[in-house]
């Protein structure tokens, strides 16, 4: 909670700067998304924008641009959900465009942890004699940029696993079959999740049996970037993640060091008419697998801030034996199948004293599933 | 829902009658539960009762002797959530009762399917000139009394199998520590229903290993029977089922026939100063184990009119290959353990299609728990 004192009309701006701020979900990585709205003296909203996309304006720009009648700034108040930039970017520091505005205070959800700006933004605010309040709906600036925060903080991505099963925690059929466990709610909810993420990944056996897409479909969003570990690299050319219209947001990572270099040498590429488009990663091996902690890191240099982890039984539960799992959204269905593929086994706990214990859990209904959402 | 149309004071004093008939919980069985409301012709309440325990009052003699002016009975209407009975049993046929009565109008939550009433209560209303609506809240009295409707169509126990396990499905660590997976919310829950159920059943390996007493603690309520099955008959005598202060409720179902005759003598049991006073049943065995479906029937004949089986995965997935379960109630820890004993385990199904799917599902969260509750 915030221990700062805010009206109620603020805490409306700053609800509506945290709602736009969202639209920029899936198109600003691995810039925080960012709202901000901006209301007279006399307590009228003038100007809202938002950071659209990478590369393009900040939210404070396109909030500032959006005003009408600039002599309505005197005395205005600028609502943002994160602290303005204070360097040189892209585009020039919001704290400057702000500070050389005639408007008399800025409300600050969050400060920004990027060492470039760190209470700098808000430090230039103030030397120019702007109020600046900082905190007013921190935990839900905080939850909206929960992989920015992370990537900031630990320089690798947002790691969630998605997991559907039956109540008695199957993901598969005994003969193999995995197909529609969970309702097509639950399915558009997935949908929707990776829009918002970088990128999706699989294990190799999912690539395999289940050829999938892992692309945005049933709802609007931008596409993600497609991760597949593929350790001795030879799944086949044909599956989906490698033909598609989207086969350049595949990488492929694997640990297969010679055939990677192979394959990787770009004379070789240029004279095959099927050279794969997408990118192909090499990380270490490590008992055998493809080192899962080194792949994270690779993956977050390109960047890729936030992932999805839509695999099977193996990938799933190696992931969480390394404790490289974030956050968990398991739908159950109101079904059992008594057998088949368990959605976990083999994460290295042998006592109860050793269980994984979530934080910040939350259950809701999606159709008639169940969605579990928890933090590890 | 009832297509007959009721006033609004109508459905308040069958709500009433509804909640005062659950106080019969565990007291009543096999009979039902039953309540009943008496509101003058002026439309006050002038009387109330439920069927308190087994082989006592009828609620709607309760009821009328609860009457303090008999004078305000001119006109008035009876509100009973079962049709009153119209055969002599421990008491006289209630229909006779109410018939002598100077009211007006009675209206039944619903039809008695037993056979010796079956409408006939109804009819015998009718016939002395009392109004009769039947229908109000049917809904809500059949899941009030959903073992007794069960065990009269079906001549077997209802029996809800009962889980707690973590996300992944888990009831046991791989050690074998199966204790406190589910928070103290949901164990208060499970306390009430074993006040609630005819009787509570485990297997030979929960008996042995966890050593149950499966007593109503925690909360108010009346003490089950228990069920456990032990084929071999070679439980360990010191166990808490055994020796605890509710031994007499203890049934033991055994399908070792030369061990069973021998153990059942009651002259040489008479000579042993430490005899099992509860009960054994045999029963045949079938592929090697304790044929569940005959034990159901035998159960019957007790009679056990409603079980809660708290077994572990041997026992509950047997009950679910057979068919033999009516209803889940599955507690779900917000907690992975990825490895261990998982909650169902081999239930005979194949493919997708033959999936199990509850019917009537609700999701609650308790605590930090999600309780499941599904029929099948």
């Amino acid at each position: 909670m915030s221990d700062i004192i805010m009206s109620k009309s603020d805490k409306k701006w700053m609800e509506l700067a945290l709602e736009i701020a969202e639209r920029g979900a899936g198109y600003v990585s691995p810039n925080p998304m960012v709202g901000c709205v901006i209301v007279s003296a006399d307590g009228q909203k003038i100007g809202q924008g938002y950071h659209e996309r990478y590369g393009q304006p900040h939210a404070e720009r396109n909030a500032v641009d959006s005003v009408n009648n600039p002599e309505l700034l005197k005395g205005a108040t600028v609502y943002v959900t994160l602290e303005p930039c204070a360097h040189h970017g892209n585009t020039p520091p919001c704290c400057e465009l702000l500070a050389d505005l005639p408007i008399s205070r800025v409300v600050i959800a969050m400060e920004d942890p990027t060492p470039k700006v760190a209470g700098k933004g808000i430090q230039y605010l103030r030397d120019h004699d702007i109020t600046v309040d900082v905190g007013l709906m921190k935990e839900e600036a905080q939850q909206l940029n929960e992989f920015f925060l992370h990537y900031q903080t630990h320089n690798r991505p947002f790691v969630t696993l998605k997991i559907a099963q039956t109540l008695d925690g199957y993901i598969a059929a005994p003969d193999g079959d995995s197909e529609w466990i969970s309702g097509p709610e639950s399915r558009a909810f997935v949908h929707k999740w990776r829009s918002q993420y970088d990128a999706v990944m699989v294990g190799r056996n999912t690539a395999l049996l289940d050829n999938p897409r892992l692309t945005v479909r049933h709802v609007e969003g931008r596409q993600p970037k497609r991760i597949v570990i593929d350790g001795p690299l030879d799944l086949p050319r044909d599956l989906n993640l490698f033909t598609d219209q989207y086969e350049e947001k595949t990488i492929v990572l694997t640990h297969n060091k010679e055939k990677f270099e192979n394959e990787a040498d770009p004379m070789l590429n240029m004279l095959q008419s099927d050279y794969f488009r997408g990118q192909t990663l090499l990380v270490d091996e490590k008992g055998g697998h493809t080192d899962l902690d080194e792949a994270m890191r690779e993956l977050a240099h390109l960047p890729v801030t936030s992932i999805l982890v839509e695999a099977g039984q193996n990938l799933a539960s190696a992931l969480l034996r390394q404790r490289l799992v974030d956050k968990v959204e398991c739908f159950i269905a109101p079904k059992m199948l008594g057998g088949g593929t368990k959605s976990v086994m083999g994460v290295g706990i042998n006592r109860m004293s050793e269980i994984m214990e979530f934080r910040d859990v939350q259950w809701r209904q999606v159709g008639n599933d169940l969605l579990f959402t928890g933090y590890l």
